[in-house]
């Protein structure tokens, strides 16, 4: 079987269980012109000459994955993340994971839009697979909120994300943070945040240095999980102030799950972004008596010490507690790590996960029997497409959508390692995981960029997926709210001035 | 416009915006031999001659609602419940609801099947819409079990209840609920249990007649939620020691529905049904001044005198902590109500529902904010048909699926009244609420049953649906969880044997 | 029987049932020099003559109550709080109080130690009872910091208060409030807390002003439950992590007191003070047709308009989950309230309570069942003794504890009313409410001040109480927990440090 | 210093830091005829000869503890348990407990009265300190009420124990325990319930067998923590529908513990008993290599594998959550346990307990800084005597208490071992746990009967401890209850009765 050429092929998905995230069916996939054209049984498209057919007997054929949260080739903590936008893509492909959203990021001060054009630039010509870009509000004025506008108007940008932590780097304090929302929700943006409380980090950080406490193991004490939880209450609360939807990146512990959990029972509009990372690992690891393996774990924020994390977060997952997954993907191999040997604060946060998180979730979630494959489609794929603004071009196999499609062999197993993943660094945090779950081949935009081990793509060849505001996944309620809200305030005010009037 | 003869007419269904659970689009929907042939923009079904053309435009069109809990006829309390499958189903296509699943309810000691077949001769030639039967296992030896076994394989069940309540009538014990939710797991059903401890309200009841509290407030006060939680976490407790979904239905009280939100939060495979009554009304009506009004509330498990518990509920059915939503229908008037005048023990127990739960739910769930028009879809129809193995011939608008469908108008308004219903009672449990969203026609398997306030229906025209057992929505992570609870108690006792032995 | 020239008498409190927070027996009770000298069975007190005698058959002999929140002659929002030292503490007196602690506030920039002296030279001449000052820190600097310990060490201070509302006026942010917990630590104080987060009521008052909503009701709208919640969750967690027990003063929500009672049960020290107003009254009163009626309830934070506040308040009080009351007794008349006529945010926020916090507890907790007698003392008197290191001096009838008794009559009751009360406003928030439990006469440092609805005072004959640091109550967990840390923080280190050398 | 012949000794101890539930105190403590008669500085007792004294400078002077759970020369399970009311007893003593409460436990079918005079009889020839007997109920008649009745009226029995597991030994179903909890309210007595679902646990026995699985760890697979939460939430709901007090003995799980932490909050008058071996240690033993070891730890309910279990029962005691500590103690041998070799359910359970309780609990509780020796205090030994109505007779150091006391140095460590106890059996389940915390000495109704690892007592010594019904501090909330839903039920009836009447 060859593919060459593949951009505007044909191709017949033949024999495999097509799995969206209400329901599997055995059927044949029909693509042309990177989109799918036909779902069913027995499909013969015409003519057969110039068909590539890929045979999907006993394996499962899914939406490709989303990454809603990668770090490529970032500059931070003085270093720059090893994985840039051509070898992290290609890992993502590897994985089973067709878009990624990255995060362009402005210093305090600077253009928003400037932050946007620069991250693209990098992007463009690299790319392997689709993408899109959150933009990072690290300060506020009303050139911001012009910014703001424009990018949601002109560039396809339809969430912003929000530091509470890196103090005097990209924290923005409540005030910031109200205006922010208040700005996310007039554009009909979904506003993002970094929840932990960054004044306590610096305080913490502070106190462990001159405790003497310089290794990995003080990055977690110095902000154990109550610093996440206290912002994700504090941020949710904010966000709800202006009838605001929230998406909290990276979910790390189980009491900022649990107040996420608690809030989605209040109706509050507000979703959880666990990630490979803490489905998949924890934070034992920091006491890990081999630097440079503790090192490699420091992210932010920190894997949690309690081994019932992980476990507790994918339950959480299956349940729609918590909505989609990420990676925060951003790896630093061990010599940038080393910035940080005395002293953890300087050691560059970040692991990987591009390549690995669908197996990842697969195994603790689907092997384990805590969801089915259709959840599993919904928080790798389903979820994050409808809360972008994406579904169905993304996130579903249907008649019209994009072909992002992933032959998933759910039989096969593999085990991770760094010695034969596809990432730009030399240390992977699930080495020696064995996975059920492989993906035998990964389509893009209907080309097959990889198969059975090897990749057929060039740089650039992913596209900037422009994404409109106002998703009604998320927003249907919100604007209902509104106007119920106006009603009833109408209505009472009427009520009470009528009779401080006659009273 | 007319419709006559419409049992295999071609319908188009022009201009709407089709709901389904994942989202909404404006398409045009052909319907032929009862099945949805065709979803799309601008159809053009061919030849246009007798083809009946509804014009949706600006109206949703919805999958018919699925009713999970009715009792039509049903002998019980001393009386028989007012509405039989006629008036019921009439009623209930009125009100947008296009399948209801009644329950075959055999006295302790008879027989499973003969309890099935008097329901299904009871319904057959009466039915308006497509019915289905959940049976009652109300007392438990080997015929019981060869009996289910015979109704799952040949009757298309596949779903028991059992009662934990009614002590000497429906009760069953604890070995009886595990003997049952075992079978249940090995034939592939969900179990379904009436959670209330019957104990307590025996003796509750005893002691409120004691005290001289004969109206119908003593119902409420001898059973107050916390027998509803109790009984609600001991039959999760059993039902996950054999690993076997179940099914809560009725969910009055929010103490109870907590116990099931936390039970999904730990993985457990557990659905709760919140009724019309406890989602659109309260227990504070037991204590009306007018006894009449107080009786007419009186159903068991109680509403709860909490006034926040209706919004509550509707909160976590929003947010997928509770499921699916039924009714209870289980009418009767005010003279068969009047057995309990000197006795609230006595009070035929049953409120109305079947013809107003879509109403309702919109009105407190999409109408107030807390839900989109898509969750509406999901848990009034399309959870329903997923958890009992119904999906998506039932519960969606997709080629293939029944035509089974609603045009339902978001902007218009009604007031439910008991003067204006098509119930058979002469009470309403909802009267004077103003609703917002009202179906203006109603489509069964392709025939216009209901239009603009006129029906088009003829008894028995509904059909018996058969359900087959090992719904994959339900099951999938269930039988996975067997295969590994067998792989790792194999590994984990290999491991200690050989320490043991070698020790 | 006269009581003339009490101030040295010799009194004999014979017959009561004397309560205690851990038990109740009858004895009789003899006092001398302010002291009780014994408790027991039938005394007889030598010499007879010059004895004072108090019949107390049938009644209980209680330890005199200790308001643990008040603000006499408060400046405040452009009034000043009506009751002064001289009516509150006799007010205090007529309820059954025989002691208060108050706040002495600094502006912004404004020396502690000064707002310390004035505050006290305003209680000096007039209390009629013993009081103490907390002292606020509304700014910090290390002039704040010197200050700190000084009226620590000198001044018999042990608490400081801290606000996290009131933005521009008393407001800290969390820096502040990290440096202000790290202090009170250090000199071994109670950190105390007006939890609120200050930037979400400016932001939401200003809301409320431009949608037209000015009376009373914006003033709960624009601070809505979650705002008092989220605040208390970031003290906690700041407090937490300087290892600084916490004191949240006026607990009014449910979702607060939640925090707090969660916070506890992971094992934080952390204390909550629930107040008259939210015990016995709730926000319903906001949306009163009189709008004198509603302003006069407003304070701040704001009763909650849920009305099963109270009585979840009073469990949690009851459950040792909250541990003290206060009243936050600031009182403003209704000419005072009138500034806020247009202006919500402009009516001075105050309530009373001074004087009936003891019947309001007694009535809601104990007559209700929700507590017993023993609990009674303890939280209205015992545990403020011991958390600001009065204990056994005050809280507790024995041998050598000063002589604050109150004789309370269990079957008496009273109906409070402004026209009635002893305090100087016209309004009372309790109005009307029965009370079973009466105290009948109050024994304030040995002396007859309160008998028969009688007093016996002269301004200024109360003293001002100073109080130790490190309250061994509070202190001893706090202290070997820092040992603990330390030590086990060392092991740790050496153990990685010479893996890490090692390795 | 010798103690001779100490039975009516004159006692001084000296100079020791006297620790009550409240507060601690430096000061002496003087004894005669077994009761405490001074307490306070420099005591100088006439006459000084025949005063023995002991030196207790730099120690804690404790009130002796209370274990509220033994089984001493247990007849159970085909064996009976090791410790007998000896060599428990002396054991005791050397642990600083100078109170057992045993349990009197007839089989079905048989007198209440006659097995509590058969324990009396065993135990009252060989006690060595205080003690007293909870009494069984195993089943249900009209003779069992009576003998209840009798039992409180004339034998000072005000505890009874229901079983919900050990089916068709002891296990009593709801209408049973219905039943029990009505007799034990209308007596004054304090019902007590075992707290697990016995149906699940013996059809869980019968899978693990099943399954092959016949090991200690089977015995913890077929009773997860759940059949002992759902058993503790049926046992709170069923006590409260009758108003009546519930004592949870060995409460083991997390989610127990929080069953009834959740209780109290909502005004439950129910108390948890934690034991010495789930605060100390935990579940994961069961999988031990070796056989021996892990069917030592075998108890029901078992010990958790959940390793943060112990920590969090220890927050929960530390915040009154949990109310007192007892042990289970109920030791078997190797030799014994090996009666279970090939079967799980039939190693018999227990474990020791009785002379480490007081250790444990200083070194996991108050080392720890969970809590300080003030609470210490409380959870062993202040709170059983109040819950039992044995208080301030037992559970204080004051005048008129008995001279139940120890000598506790806080700054000695000692580490457990089987080796050094002084328990009949040979194992320890808190082998190596290093201890800081030892009792140096401990006197039993005044006489010195162990010091400096010496014992001077002879069996019989001991007291049975009659225990009076309605103790204040569990009934007087439960009584004004009754008074208050009285006079509620009686004004509401009336009122809705007039209503009706009328309407």
């Amino acid at each position: 079987m060859a593919h060459q050429n593949l951009a505007q092929q044909r191709l017949l998905i033949k024999g495999g269980k097509v799995v969206n995230d209400d329901r599997s069916v055995v059927a044949d996939v029909y693509v042309e012109d990177g989109v799918v054209q036909q779902v069913g049984p027995n499909l013969n498209p015409e003519p057969p000459t110039g068909l590539v057919v890929l045979d999907a007997t006993n394996k499962l054929v899914i939406p490709g994955g989303i990454d809603t949260h990668t770090h490529m080739q970032f500059p931070f903590m003085g270093s720059r993340s090893k994985d840039d936008f051509y070898t992290g893509t290609k890992a993502a492909i590897a994985g089973g994971t067709t878009m990624i959203i990255d995060f362009a990021i402005p210093q305090k001060g600077c253009s928003l839009t400037e932050a946007f054009d620069t991250w693209k630039s990098w992007a463009d010509p690299k790319v392997c697979c689709d993408y899109a870009l959150h933009v990072a509000v690290t300060w506020w004025s009303n050139k911001v909120k012009e910014e703001m506008k424009s990018l949601v108007q002109n560039k396809g940008v339809n969430s912003f994300k929000m530091f509470m932590a890196y103090k005097d780097l990209y924290m923005v304090n409540d005030e910031e943070l109200y205006a922010a929302f208040s700005c996310c929700k007039e554009l009909g943006a979904v506003a993002q945040v970094h929840a932990e409380n960054g004044e306590l980090i610096a305080q913490g950080a502070k106190k462990m240095l001159a405790m003497g406490i310089t290794g990995p193991e003080g990055h977690e004490l110095c902000r154990p999980e109550e610093v996440e939880a206290e912002a994700t209450q504090r941020a949710i609360t904010i966000a709800n102030a202006v009838n605001c939807p929230l998406f909290v990146v990276h979910v790390m512990s189980k009491s900022a799950a649990r107040v996420i959990s608690n809030a989605r029972r209040e109706g509050k509009v507000v979703y959880g972004e666990p990630i490979a990372a803490s489905l998949g690992t924890d934070g034992t690891n920091y006491w890990n008596k081999d630097w440079a393996h503790a090192a490699a774990y420091v992210m932010g924020p920190p894997l949690r010490p309690d081994p019932s994390t992980p476990g507790f977060l994918m339950n959480l997952l299956a349940n729609d507690d918590l909505s989609v997954t990420g990676t925060d993907n951003c790896t630093f191999d061990i010599c940038q790590k080393a910035l940080g040997k005395d002293d953890f604060t300087k050691i560059p946060n970040g692991v990987n996960g591009v390549e690995d998180r669908m197996s990842v979730i697969w195994e603790k979630g689907v092997y384990s029997g805590k969801m089915d494959e259709n959840r599993f489609v919904a928080v790798t794929s389903t979820n994050a497409a409808k809360i972008f603004n994406l579904y169905p071009k993304k996130g579903r196999i249907a008649v019209g959508s994009d072909a992002d499609i992933v032959i998933w062999d759910p039989k096969a197993t593999r085990t991770i390692s760094a010695k034969t993943h596809h990432q730009a660094n030399n240390f992977n945090i699930f080495e020696g995981m064995v996975c059920h779950g492989v993906p035998v081949a990964t389509i893009s935009r209907g080309k097959v960029v990889y198969e059975g081990g090897a990749f057929n793509v060039t740089a650039g060849e992913g596209k900037y997926v422009s994404r409109p505001p106002f998703p009604p996944y998320v927003y249907k309620r919100v604007r209902q709210r509104d106007i119920i809200l106006y009603i009833s305030s109408c209505c009472c005010l009427d009520g009470l001035r009528k009779a401080w009037k006659s009273g």
